[in-house]
């Protein structure tokens, strides 16, 4: 498994009138907690897209809403793979308060799509390298 | 059952960088989806704030992405209740392209919530008895 | 002058925890607004990018506002060329509540972009011949 | 003078298909550049509103786009107060990408209003006393 943190502070605009951050962006906070381990690991989705053509449309998305989170929150992602890509990725992601409850939990499933053709492609063998010492 | 379609047209806004409509927005055509599902009940979800002082705060959200989406799509938004609600209220919605395929399907479950309290608390009659006379 | 309305219906997840529309989000209103313009002149800002390769990115931004928008408003967007384009061009907006009361104002200029070498070009003459009638 | 830089990184979601940072999410960043500024002289904007009842409403909002910024950009957002506020309070933004370069440029004028009456109210003194000492 190959686990990383990141932490993001909820701004005014991501809350609605409930005074809750809006159901609809956490949607944004599980892509930077995705973009911040591929970082982690030396890469990063930009060079993905533009050095590698590879873009990672998502297939299917899940979360379980525990807690409201509020506005300047400062709210820790922690992003998970639970096992190594072979076509499509998952990404598991959990987050928490400065209290350390759990707000919020889910994972992300998204494809590797050849950017000329926007066709399915393998995991890039150069990224499944990257992960597999924590897979051992 | 209970079924309402309405119509969301894609914003440049709303694309990102791959041209697709970003995948954090679809929970935005969700609401739009459940909030005139309300009112073509006769109800709205701003009245049930603001003169009920019942709150809707999203308990589960799961979506598959078949299909991109892309800027200034007219999309139909199709949202149904299948089962009247007791505690929970279960939306789901599939959204569909001018050519009519799939773009996108999912489901919400909501919870009702005393705006004073913020504690749970049942389906509030006068909204399970306007969805009745579908559920016979 | 051409001048075009269009409505848009403010949602929940647009306004912020002082219950009041996101200060924000008024560029995707004016962005609706202009683009609903153009389609009353029988042209979509689709096409100009992807049959005419031309980008219009904003070069400034100007707004004030007068009066909240709160959630579920149907506000009227009223969009106005004032001048005929040459290389720029700008568009004067203003927002109405549903009592028609002006709730913002502004304007935004554009620039014309060729969408391959991404340098300025004068005001394509397929639009200005659109908007000609309405300047004599 | 005050001023205060704070860094945002571009998330996918906030670019739109030309591949740009979307125009209105640069409303966004000068929030949080405003919000960091007051953190800075040990103040927080969510303990105004819940503490002191104060709200600040946007009144007017320019900005000047010179160039594009980019996903993944670590943009530096360096914010000034000019004059100290004494009705209204206005905030200079200057946002650069990594390169050094001016990609943005404005300003944003807030009101104080009382968060129960919702009338304006002049700046409050506390918030004036931490400022005095660049201002002599």
């Amino acid at each position: 498994m190959y686990r990383h943190e990141t932490k993001i502070r909820v701004r005014y605009g991501e809350t609605d009138q409930m005074g809750y951050l809006y159901y609809g962006n956490y949607a944004l906070y599980y892509e930077v907690g995705r973009v911040e381990l591929f970082r982690s690991l030396g890469l990063t989705y930009r060079e993905l897209e533009s050095q590698y053509g590879i873009m990672m449309p998502v297939k299917t998305l899940e979360q379980r809403f525990l807690r409201p989170a509020f506005y300047d929150d400062l709210l820790t992602v922690r992003t998970e793979i639970r096992d190594l890509p072979v076509r499509d990725i998952t990404f598991h992601h959990r987050i928490f308060n400065e209290a350390g409850k759990l707000v919020n939990g889910g994972s992300v499933r998204l494809a590797f799509v050849d950017a000329g053709s926007r066709k399915s492609i393998p995991a890039p063998s150069f990224f499944v390298e990257k992960l597999k010492p924590w897979f051992e």
